[in-house]
């Protein structure tokens, strides 16, 4: 078989010149690996590039077939279709290999997202990689980026942390580094281990970190809560979160000075803790209104609850409390 | 005007439940916002819901309306655009939250890629966030995503770093956190800067560490050129490296051990380095050409240059020059 154009480009579409120093040339006879992003849950969420690469390629090589066969079918495809998980990979990487050094071309796809990112098609890309065969990335929809644009809390840099350990040394450690980072974080949790690690990230950052709980992103029950950590930690205990379905976090960054590790407020200190700031930005010239949207917005609380004053000692206890940053 | 229905899915469309604890739910009744991917090259790299979002919304915000214009020139969509960058956002902020305000839909995009992310779109969704507003992101093209996955090189986790500064402190310092990371790190560069940063990453990470300088993403000319950062920062200097169009690196992780600063490796240095490697390879069992493919991918040198056993003073010397640790 030849290798079929894929394009609907007036131009063609992309074709690496593969001018890589670190291959000898041998591998440009060789087929082209698409790495081709898939949807993340809304199955409209595919690109034209994506489509007709799906549908054109001699092989699409899955992590599970029934799911992106689901895909193929609703965009009327009928691909040849091959699986490739982490149980099968070793066995199979050969195969894929031989048949992209045999001049043909072949699209790689997950579950849902971008491969090559904690998923076993990081192997294949490796490998070919290695040979310098020609990678071409067909990009779309990835779970971290669609998190970070709903957050609202990412700024111009960012680290993407994959799922935290469950326990131990490493785990701390690497809140820790996320409580120190003075880029904002992302991070995937299971439904079962998001109040767990909302308390650890209040305990480790402070709970007035802004952080974004994602759920279930593109889909029909999109949801995207946002407050302080501390706030939503102590919903999260109390089983006001809903816990369903997919999970992304975004921390917002540090913004300097010291944390040292604490327990969530409880909900009372933390509506007099709000309340005062409220009052410390009014006494500052802001308009109420404004002010109560903004810590609303940095407290996780209702705004509605921030506009009584709190008394003089409340104030004080609080401004302690809560530290003198500006909401982000 | 009233909100016209997003959708081409049976479901409907993503619409947030908005149970947002920040909020007083003041602003359910507001418009969407919906912050679409649009492509970073390709044309054909957009989303069936982007173009359907696009069609339908009653205003369609952009950096540079005559870009975004193209697009949706080139798949037929006639919306109505305004402008939204860094000169004017001040000024226009206030129109648009009003829009969203008033009930309407708004659609978010850039000039390329995902907006939210160094952009001044970040301000809208910051601004319509803190308000409890419905923000919807309609995930796609990312330059960040398709050079992650185009370089092969950066594992379950990663940072993003943006454009580094460009002199100082301040680069040095974020310089030796990317060689110190344990993440592999993406960068964005401008043409007239890849070799100045290439010497300096090999300066701070050693001359092995791997490095993917991608070039073009999903245009024409699209280019991924891997090898190890200082052969990559050799090649630059002798002007080998063709530095016309939007460049992203993604610099491999630190593979632990202390790294010292130090000059990139002379080409006939390197070649003898690298041929004591494979012989290394070679001595512990190694088929001599799958060392010499692995040490072409890590050196960034022609495989075939590496076939060549380099005598025994090389061999010792180049051992230490090199390291001992294996290729990614």
């Amino acid at each position: 078989m030849t290798r079929r154009p894929v394009t609907s480009e007036p131009a063609p579409a992309a074709q690496p010149a593969a001018a890589q120093p670190s291959t000898d040339g041998e591998a440009r006879s060789g087929g082209r690996l698409f790495i081709v992003a898939t949807p993340i849950g809304n199955l409209s969420d595919v690109t034209l590039r994506a489509l007709e690469v799906l549908r054109t390629v001699p092989l699409v090589v899955a992590e599970d077939t029934r799911i992106s066969r689901r895909l193929l079918v609703r965009h009327g495809i009928d691909a040849r279709l091959t699986s490739f998980h982490a149980r099968n990979a070793a066995a199979r990487l050969p195969d894929l290999l031989a048949h992209l050094r045999g001049g043909l071309d072949l699209a790689l796809v997950t579950d849902a997202g971008t491969p090559g990112v904690s998923d076993p098609g990081e192997e294949l890309v490796r490998a070919w990689a290695t040979e310098g065969g020609s990678i071409v990335p067909i990009p779309g929809p990835s779970a971290v980026l669609a998190a970070i644009v709903a957050s609202g809390l990412a700024g111009p840099r960012w680290s993407f942390e994959g799922f935290l350990p469950r326990s131990g040394r490493d785990r701390r450690e690497r809140l820790g580094r996320i409580a120190a980072d003075e880029r904002a974080t992302v991070l995937f949790e299971s439904p079962n281990r998001v109040v767990a690690t909302l308390v650890d990230l209040a305990a480790a950052c402070g709970p007035d970190r802004p952080i974004a709980i994602c759920r279930e992103l593109t889909k029909v029950h999109e949801e995207v809560v946002r407050g302080s950590v501390g706030h939503l930690a102590t919903l999260g205990r109390q089983g006001a979160l809903t816990l369903r379905g997919e999970f992304v976090l975004v921390v917002g960054a540090s913004m300097g000075g010291t944390v040292t590790a604490t327990e969530p407020l409880a909900a009372a200190d933390a509506i007099r803790a709000a309340r005062a700031e409220v009052e410390r930005h009014v006494a500052q010239g802001m308009a109420r209104g404004e002010a109560a949207r903004r810590v609303a917005w940095s407290s996780g609380l209702p705004r509605r609850s921030l506009y009584q004053a709190p008394d003089h000692q409340d104030r004080e206890t609080a401004a302690g409390a809560r530290g003198s940053r500006p909401p982000p």
